[in-house]
């Protein structure tokens, strides 16, 4: 279906909608936006085409640092992104910005206005900026995420931003895809039963409390503090008593306050330290390749799971399965053995 | 393990801590609290014991209605279906509460402040309450919210809230378990943009502005109806283009006031009123058996998906797979490759 004639890479990028990947590619390392935009639209997708991107980029895509940055929505996410784009530009490094878009499992439609608002570097290449709307089902984000970053750092930016939408699991689940991830929190927002709630404790690296000009801000430090102080207290109750000594290369999540709106960006240049001073606590402590390597394991895992449920889908449009349907709703069936009949069609052996 | 004897009914609570499936079953359904929860307790885990209650309680376990609340932390969805309890009660049936705990991802922690509020009902028969911990992957939950559902219904509990924390998928996927999902806003907090990112719109049966005391509850209120508006105009475009006519069957989701928190609960009576009223439409248009349907095969592929999650992390611990790892953290192969690696394992045959 797509052609396959092999140009150069100084093709205008008008041209490259229609090309194969290597082309693809090769247009985007020397810096063509259409081509790059295209390459990451392939990657999203399922087939053969995002499976060849996959090959082209996979060893090439490792970035220098891959910071996530999460929490509630409205919390100011997309400023704070923007302003450390300012930042992390200001210091001669491409960045390239993951924004995973909210959107219904049912519609699957995006929101735009978080881009909207990060328009500020949209003439600059030395930054690229791509939305990503979350699927249906986990496995999806899961595995298009991790394609998405290293179709960029393959394709020249060593920074990337992946700035994710709400504090659900899907978020956690993508935050822990990252190598430092920056929880943003608002004063008032955060104390401390409800931060813990969103399970956000265990996946912070920093603590940013944002929109600091605003009343309670000094409080939801503070709460943050003592949080980090229990949790810290019960890890060393475990160590004593499993017979560890203190955990020296242990990392504190530090709480950092912006004002990521204010025309100055407010404690935006502190936090880029902040995140920096992070990245070299996990190459010292041989933590960022340990999190790597989890990562890649992990990402094995829902290839695997996204196959199969793609599978199981498959094996739903037979006629066996629509009498199985129909025993499960008279309750004839319960949901295990639907579950083996199923795998039975699968041609996954027994266990 | 387990001694096996089987005795009546009539056993006293402290003495239910140790018994078999079916004697706990039967002693959960005269009434003994205890048995009901040590019941619960076994069904939220996996192996024999788990499919033995599945099996007794499958057929049986079919609830009269199935109420889910979910929305932010601090929207105050504790604080309303305690009152929500109150006026069920206050009708005469008996009502079971499952409340999906926040925990962390990692930690497996559950937070108990929301219990405790709604202590009022503790002395109550007529009301069970039961804290359920979101897990580490999406399949514990999936599996365990319907399983703990079917077993307070088979135990005489015919209406059920299912609360949920945060409007993160998870959450999403939980509440499209009920029958009726109810999601609750606060003033300001709602603006359109924010609720249609966290995928609410096309879940909500009901809308409900809680704090309705506050500033901003109208503006909310209207904020939701636009967003509904502009939703129904989509869709009857869509039928439209297609060809279909108007769907007379649709509901349109009410968006009501409530402030749970002061001493009459303001709003919670017509609450209740609107979500028996989805109850009947759900039954009048047959789509509450299709609702219900669905889920049961939804559930069947959760089991599945959980059942081989389970057997990747087994076949993760052999000394094959450590080079797996090991090759992937050099990049000689790719996620897509080890997949097929951890598949040949598994024993499913390749696609």
């Amino acid at each position: 279906m797509e052609p396959r004639e092999r140009e150069t890479a100084t093709i205008p990028a008008s041209q490259t909608g229609r090309r194969d990947p290597a082309s693809l590619f090769e247009a985007a390392r020397s810096g063509h936006r259409a081509a790059l935009g295209r390459l990451l639209s392939l990657a999203e997708r399922s087939g053969p085409e995002a499976r060849q991107v996959s090959r082209l980029v996979f060893a090439r895509g490792v970035a220098r640092h891959v910071v996530g940055i999460t929490g509630a929505p409205g919390a100011g996410k997309s400023t704070l992104t923007d302003k450390l784009i300012g930042v992390i530009r200001s210091e001669g490094s491409k960045v390239g910005v993951l924004a995973i878009d909210p959107s219904s499992p049912y519609s699957g439609g995006a929101i735009l206005g978080d881009r909207i608002r990060m328009s500020g570097h949209a003439t600059d290449d030395g930054v690229f900026i791509r939305s990503m709307a979350t699927r249906g089902h986990l496995g999806g984000l899961a595995l298009a995420a991790p394609e998405a970053v290293r179709v960029l750092a393959a394709c020249g930016y060593p920074t990337i931003l992946v700035e994710t939408v709400g504090v659900g699991q899907v978020e956690v689940a993508v935050a822990a895809a990252a190598d430092t991830t920056v929880v943003v929190v608002n004063p008032g927002w955060g104390d401390s039963v409800q931060a813990a709630k969103a399970g956000l404790l265990e996946v912070a690296d920093l603590f940013v409390v944002n929109k600091a000009d605003r009343p309670g801000a000094e409080q939801t430090r503070r709460d943050l503090e003592s949080m980090l102080d229990l949790s810290a207290g019960a890890e060393s109750g475990r160590r004593a008593a499993s017979g560890a000594g203190r955990d020296v290369t242990k990392w504190r999540p530090p709480v950092l306050s912006t004002t990521a709106a204010s025309p100055s960006g407010e404690g935006i240049s502190e936090l880029w330290e902040a995140i920096d001073a992070h990245r070299s606590h996990l190459e010292d402590t041989g933590e960022l390749e340990t999190r790597r390597r989890r990562r890649m394991l992990e990402e094995a895992r829902s290839v695997l799971v996204a196959q199969i449920l793609f599978e199981i889908q498959a094996a739903e449009r037979t006629e066996e399965f629509e009498r199985l349907e129909a025993a499960l709703a008279r309750r004839e069936v319960d949901s295990y053995e639907a579950a083996a009949t199923l795998r039975a069609a699968l041609g996954v052996s027994p266990r």
